[in-house]
C-alpha cells in the first residue's frame, strides 16, 4: 500500500452506488476537516506525503480512469494538474518527484477542493444514469473507492507523522475520554493456540473485490503450527527494550542492526522518554505508553528482532491465512478507521485465553515472507498494470489491518506490503512458533 | 545577509520611535498579506525559509534581545518559540535544524501573527515611556528595526522562490500595468566612467547606524579605474549566452564550471525559454524577458564569466564604494522594496550617458571582494557577536542594494554578502576594467 | 555468498585432511599469481574487497576459529589483524568499515602471505596429529574449506571487476585459443521440459557438508511446470536489447527501473559497443560478445524484465531444485573454475533438445525467491551464528553454481543470495512457465 | 597548490638546464623509493592522489607541453595515457574523475616507471641540441620543472596520509636520531616585532621565474602592525586545547564550527591520544608530540580559532610579504624537503627573540586573505591558462613554504592557496596584531 491497488471485481449495478461514491469522497476530506491548511501543504519524510497532494491525487485518479474515458465532453479541470498529482504511473506521463511533494504550496487547499467538488458533480451526473454505463465503468468504480479507501489510512498515518515533527506536539483531535484511559488491569498472559497444516489454499477465493495481487488463489502447503491469541502488547515489548533488546545485535538482521545504529533506535516511533516513564506522540499529541495496548510503530527489523529474543518468530503470510481462515476472523468487533471518531489507535485485546483476538483490525501484522507474486499472477495491461505488479520484490508482506484501515476495506485474503525499515504504519507484531 | 546584522549606533530618544516601529512592523505582514497560509509554510531549498518563520524569528529577535531583558514583568508568548525561531545563535541554545524549517506545520500562521500581536504591544507599552529606558535599550531598538528590514528582503525574495517551484507559475500579485510594459526603445549602451584612484578611505564614516562589519573606516589603496556607467543588461547577457558564454570553460572559475555542469545551467535563475523567447519568473508569475532591464539572479560565478567574456571585471568593493563616493550616489529614485507596491524588479537606467546610473538600488552588485573582517573589527561580546563575524569567510561581498531592499535600510558602505553560487536573491553585474 | 558461510558437517577424521587443506590454500593463491601487487590493494566499489583482503581475511578465519581455540600456545601472527580482516562479526569486536579496505596498502602482500604461511604451517602441524584433536574442529576445518573455497569465486569476480575499472581493459591472464574462438555455429533454440509437480522435499537431504541455510530438509507443494533446457544465451539476449528492453518500463520492476534510469544501464556489466558490434570485458581483457554462450553479469531486475518480454519468467528456488533432482543434475561435465584454467567463463550449452543443461555450473541462477530462513531454521550459537542467518532478508535466491564455483564446492541444495541490483558475479538467466 | 602553477620566466640558455632536469626528475622517483607499490595505488581521500598518478602525471606534462610540441617525431608511450593523466585542464579533453583515481590499480607502478624513462630519454635527447630550441621551449621548460616540484610537496604529503590511514602506523622511513629527539629544553615564549607601514609594493619583481598568480607586482597601502617572531608551537596550540579552544563556539568561524562538530574535531591532524599523551602520526610512524616544534596540520579554521583565543589575529598576505622583505627572509636555514632525508617536519625555532624565524621554510603560514587574482592579471592563453585563474576564488592564501617544499622552488611573493578546511598540507600558524 505504498503503493498499489488492483482490480479483480465483477461489474454490477447496484442502487447503493452513487451513495457509496459519496461515503467514501466524504470520509477524505472529513479526515482532512481538523487540519490547517498549513498542516496540507509539508513533507517532513519521503515516505509521507502532504493531505492536499493525498486529496488531489484520489481525484486526479477518478479523473484520469473514469471521467476522462466515459463521461462525453468532461472538461478537465486544470491542464496541469495530471503533472502535479499523478503518483507513479511511467504510463501517465512525467510527474513531480516524489521528493518535491512538500515544496508546493500551490495549488492552495481550496483549490484542491474545488478540484473534488468539479470531480464529484460529474461523477453524480454520470451515475445518475447507471444504466448507460459499461460494466468496465463499474470495475473502475469499485477500483476508485477501493483506491480512495486505501489512501485514508495513508492520510491517517501521515497526519500523525506530520504532527509529531513539531515539538509543540499538537493535537490532531482534542483529547477523548476514552483515548487517555489506561486499561484498568494488565492484559491476559498471551497464549499459543494451535493451527493444523496440510494443503491450504490461499487468495482471493469469494464473491466480490479483490485486488490482482490476492490472486490467483492456490495451494500451499502448511505444517502444523502454533500462534499467539493476541498481538503483543506495549508491556511485553517493553520487557524486551529493558532487557537490552536494542543493544545486542544477535536478535536482529545485519541490515536492521546497521539501521538501528546509524538512526540511534531506542524505541518504536514516536515513542519519547520522560520522567515519569515512556510517552508515545498520538492524534492527541503525548499520552503515556498503555501496557495493556499493542505495540505498534515498529519496523519488520523491530518484529523480527523481538521475536528472536521471544523464542518465537513471526508467521508467514500462508500461515497468517490459514489461521485467520481456521479462526473464522471477521472484522467485527476490531479496531478500525471509523470505530474511535477518525482517532486510530490500536486498542487492548479481549481477555480470553481461547480465542485468537485482533487478527483482523488494530494492527498490520509482520509477517515473514516477501511480497511476490503469487504463481500464475499476470499484470493487467495499460496503467492499471503498473498499480501491483512492479512492486513485487524487496518488500514484505503485512496482513489484517490496522486501526486506521476502513473497516469494510479489509478481507482475509488482502496483502499489504512495505520495506523492512518502515515504522510510520500501524504496524504490530504477532508471534508464531 | 544570508545571516547577519550588528549594531554601531549613538542611542537617542526621538519621538517617533514607536510610529517608526510600528511601520517597519506593518511592512513584514504587508509583504505577507498576499499569501495563502500554505504558501508561508515551504521551505523548497535549504536558503529559503518559510514566509512564518520570518514572521515569527523577527518576533523572537524583538522578544530575545529587548523584552526579555528590559520589560519588567514580561511574560514569553510560548516557552517553545525560542527553540523553533531561533536562527543561528549558538549562545542562545539548539534550534531547529535549518534545513527542517520546511516541514514544521505548527505553530500555525495564525498563532504567529498572534505572537506578533502579543510582541508589539508589550514593546508598544515599553515605548510609551521612553525616559525610563537606557540608552543601551535604543541601540538595540535599532538593531532590531535593520533586523527585521534584512528579512523583509529575504520574504521578498524567499516568496518568489517559493511560487516559482510551482509549475502553475502563481502570481503574488495580479500584473500591473507597470509589470508588463516593455521599454519603447532598447536602452543605451553602456559607457565608461573613469573613476580616479589614491588612497581612499572606506567603511562606515557618517552619524547614525551601520552594522559592525562597516567598522572601522579605514584608508585603502586604489589605481585608478573605469567603472560602467549602469547595469549589465538582459540584452547584454543574452548576447554572452548566445555566444556560447555556458558552454565555454574558459570563462568560468573551475568551481562554477563545475557547477553548471552538474545543476545544467543554460540561464539566470527563473529564466524560461519558450516558443516566444525567454520568460522569467516574477512575482506576477511568467512574463517576457525585457531586454532593456538589468540582469538579475545571476550567480558571482556568472557574472564573472559575463565580465571575462566582455573583456572586463568585476570591481572590488574598495573600488565600488569609491566610486559611489565619487558619482554621489543616493538613494533617491533608486528602485525599492517599496518602490512598486511590493512587487520587485529592477528597472531600466536613465539614458544618460555621462551619469552612473543605480549605483543603489536595483541589483545587488558582485564584487570580486572577499566578504572579510575589516582591519580592526572586533567581534561584539555576547550573542550579538555572532551576527557579522563568524561568517566572514568564503563568502563575496556585494553592494549597493537592490529592488527589494528597504529604501532607508541602504548605505554606500553597506556590506552584503552571498556564496559564490547563489542566485535567489536581486543580484547583477556591473563591470570595471 | 556477499557474506556467509555456515557449517552442517558429520565430523570425521580422513587421511586426506592435510592435502586437501593444503590444495585449497594453494588454489587461493593461485588466483593471485598473475596479478601486480597493485592490484591486490583497490576496492573500486563496496561489493568488491582487494585480493589481499580476501588473501588475509581467509587466513584470519583459520586463525581465529580453529588454532586460538584448538592450538596450545599458538602465538597470533599480528595483533591488529582481527581487526583489519574481520569481515562483519559483531562477536568479534570492531574491524575496518567496509567501504575503507581498499584505502589500506598496508599490510603488503608480502607480509599478508607471510602470514598465509605463519597459518599454513601451525594448520599442518595440528594435522599432523589428529587423532588428538576433538570432532568439533573437524567441523570448523570443513566449514574453513568451504568458506575459502567461497572466497575464492569472489576473487575471480572481484579480480574482474577491479581489471574492468581501467581503460586499458589489461588481461588477467593472456589470451587462449579456447577463450577467443567464437562458437561456430549458433546454439539450438531452447527447449521447455516439464516437470511434474506435488510434494517435494527440498533442502540437503545428503551425507557430509552442508550450509545451515540448506537446512532443515522439508516439503514443499510445487505446481507442475516447465522449464527451459539452458541459460538463456547473449543472441537471445541481445533481441531483447535490441526489441528495446532497456527503454520499456513495463517489463520491469519498479526499483530496477528506477536504478536503471540513474544508472544509464543499457547492456548487460562489462558490455561496450565499438564499431564492430558488442563486446564485453573478460579476464582476457575486452573480446567480442559470442552470441552462443550464457548471457552474464544480468542483475535480477534484468533477469525478470528478460522474463516478462520473453513472456515467460523466472522459477521459484524450489522449482529449480526439484527440477535439478528430477533431471539428476550433476557436476560434471559443467564450467568451473578449474575448468579454465582460471580463466572464468561460461560456455554455450550442448545441443540436445531433451536434456537439460548447465543446471550446475556455468552461471547462478537467479530465481523468484526471496532469500529467507527454511522452516524450522535456527542460528547457530557464537559467532558462527552471524553467518548466514543475519543477511535473511531483502535479498533473492540463485541456485546452481558459476564458472567461478570451485567445482567440488557445490551441491543442488546450495543456496547463493545478493541483492537484486548486483551484476559483478556470474549471474545467468533460465526461463520457467 | 591544490592545483595550479604558471609561467613568468625569461626564455635562457644555461649549460645546467640537462643536468637540472635531470636532478628533478630524480628527486620525485627518490621520494617514493621507499614506497611498496601497494602504496602508490591508493587514495584514502579525495584531496590525496596515489603518488603512482602523481609520477606519470608529471611525465605526461612533459610529453603534453614539450615533447608533443617540440620534439619532432615524438611517439607517445601510450594513446591513453592523456586520458588517464590529465589533472584538470579542459583544454585538453576528458580525463578520469578525480575521486576515482585510486581504483586504478594499471597501468602498474613499472609500466609508469617505464613511461618516465621514455620521456626523459626524449627530453635528453633534446636538450642534446639546446641551440635548436626556441625560447618558449624554455620557458616551458622551466615551468615543468616547478610544476614537477610542486608535485614533489604533495607526493610527501599524500604518502604521509596514505601511510597514516592504516592502523599499523607504518614508517616510510626508519626513524632517526633527529627524528625522535625532542627538544631538550621548551622553545623560548614568542615576541612580538613590529612592521613599519606605508605603501608597499607586493608581487614578483625579481629576475626569474614565477607563477602567473604572483603577477603584476603592485602597490598596497599597509598599516603599521606587529608580527610574532615564530610559528606558534604545539606547547602553544596544547593550550588552547586544553583550555577548551575546540568547545567554544566563540572563536570560530560558523562554517569551521559546523565543521568541527560534524567531523568530531579536537586536535589537529594525526594526533592521537594515548596514556602517556598526545603523539602524532610521522614519516616515522607514531611520535610524541613535540612541545617545542611547530604546530601543523591545521585548517585554517583552526588557526583562526587559536588567533581568537590568543587575542590576536592572522596576517594578510600583504603584511606577510611586507614583513618578509623588511626581515629579509631568506631560505637558507630553513627546513625544507631536502633538510632531513626526505623526512619532512617542521623543527623548533632558534631562540634569538629579537630576530623572525620560520618565515620561510617549516609550515605554510595561514594567511586571512583570500585567494584572488592580483589587480590587472590576466589569464594566458591556451591550456596553461587554466592553471591558476581559475581556481582564484573561495580559497585562502598560505605563504613561505613548508618542510616539504623543495628548498629553490619558494620565493618571499609565493602564493600558495587552499580551501579552509584542509589540514594535510604542512600549514602552520603566525600570529599578527
Amino acid at each position: 500500500m505504498s503503493s498499489t491497488l488492483e482490480i479483480q471485481s465483477p461489474p454490477r449495478i447496484a442502487p447503493s452506488w452513487l451513495a457509496r461514491y459519496q461515503a467514501v469522497r466524504t470520509q477524505s476530506t472529513a479526515l482532512c476537516a481538523p487540519l490547517l491548511p498549513e498542516d496540507t501543504v509539508v513533507q517532513p519524510m519521503i515516505d509521507v506525503s502532504p493531505p492536499k497532494w493525498h486529496l488531489a491525487h484520489t481525484t486526479w485518479f477518478w479523473e484520469t480512469f473514469l471521467l476522462r474515458e466515459y463521461a462525453p465532453g468532461y472538461q478537465v479541470f486544470h491542464p496541469e494538474y495530471a503533472f502535479l498529482f499523478n503518483s507513479y504511473y511511467n504510463s501517465l506521463g512525467s510527474r513531480v518527484n516524489r521528493a518535491d511533494r512538500g515544496t508546493l504550496s500551490r495549488p492552495a487547499l481550496a483549490d484542491v477542493l474545488a478540484y473534488r467538488n468539479h470531480v464529484d458533480a460529474a461523477l453524480a451526473a454520470l451515475l445518475a444514469k447507471p444504466h448507460e454505463l459499461p460494466a468496465t465503468f463499474f470495475e473502475l468504480l469499485e477500483l476508485g473507492l477501493q483506491h480512495e479507501q486505501q489512501h485514508q489510512e495513508l492520510l491517517a498515518t501521515d497526519i500523525k507523522y506530520i504532527l509529531s515533527t513539531s515539538p509543540l506536539a499538537p493535537a490532531y483531535l482534542p483529547i477523548s475520554e476514552k483515548a487517555n484511559v489506561q486499561a484498568a488491569a494488565p492484559v491476559a498472559s498471551a497464549t499459543w493456540l494451535p493451527v493444523p497444516g496440510g494443503i491450504c489454499r490461499v487468495g482471493f477465493q469469494e464473491e466480490g473485490f479483490c485486488f490482482d495481487n490476492e490472486l490467483p488463489a492456490h495451494d500451499v502447503l502448511v505444517a502444523p503450527f502454533e500462534l499467539q491469541n493476541r498481538l503483543v502488547t506495549n508491556a511485553d515489548y517493553l520487557a524486551f527494550m529493558e532487557a537490552g533488546g536494542y543493544r545486542d545485535f544477535r536478535f536482529w538482521m545485519g541490515e536492521g542492526w546497521d539501521l538501528l545504529q546509524a538512526e540511534g533506535w531506542t524505541a518504536p516511533l514516536y515513542w519519547v522518554q520522560k520522567a515519569g516513564g515512556w510517552y508515545r506522540f498520538t492524534h492527541h499529541g503525548l499520552l503515556a505508553v498503555d501496557p495493556a495496548a499493542p505495540v505498534t510503530h515498529v519496523s519488520f527489523y523491530e518484529a523480527d528482532a523481538y521475536a528472536n529474543w521471544a523464542g518465537a518468530r513471526l508467521p508467514t503470510e500462508a500461515e497468517w491465512e490459514t489461521a485467520a481462515c481456521h479462526f473464522n476472523a471477521t472484522p467485527e468487533g476490531g479496531t478500525w478507521l471509523e470505530s474511535n471518531a477518525l482517532d486510530p489507535q490500536p486498542l487492548p485485546a479481549d481477555a480470553d485465553p481461547s480465542a485468537c483476538h485482533q487478527l483482523l483490525g488494530d494492527c498490520w501484522e509482520w509477517t515473514y515472507s516477501a511480497y511476490h507474486a503469487y504463481p500464475g499472477y499476470s499484470r493487467a495491461a495499460g496503467a492499471l498494470g503498473e498499480y501491483n505488479g512492479k512492486f513485487m520484490v524487496n518488500q514484505l508482506v503485512l496482513r489484517g489491518g490496522s486501526c486506521a484501515t476502513p473497516e469494510n476495506h479489509i478481507r482475509i485474503s488482502y496483502r499489504n506490503f512495505f520495506h523492512a525499515d518502515k515504522r510510520w504504519q500501524f504496524t504490530g507484531i504477532r508471534l508464531a512458533r
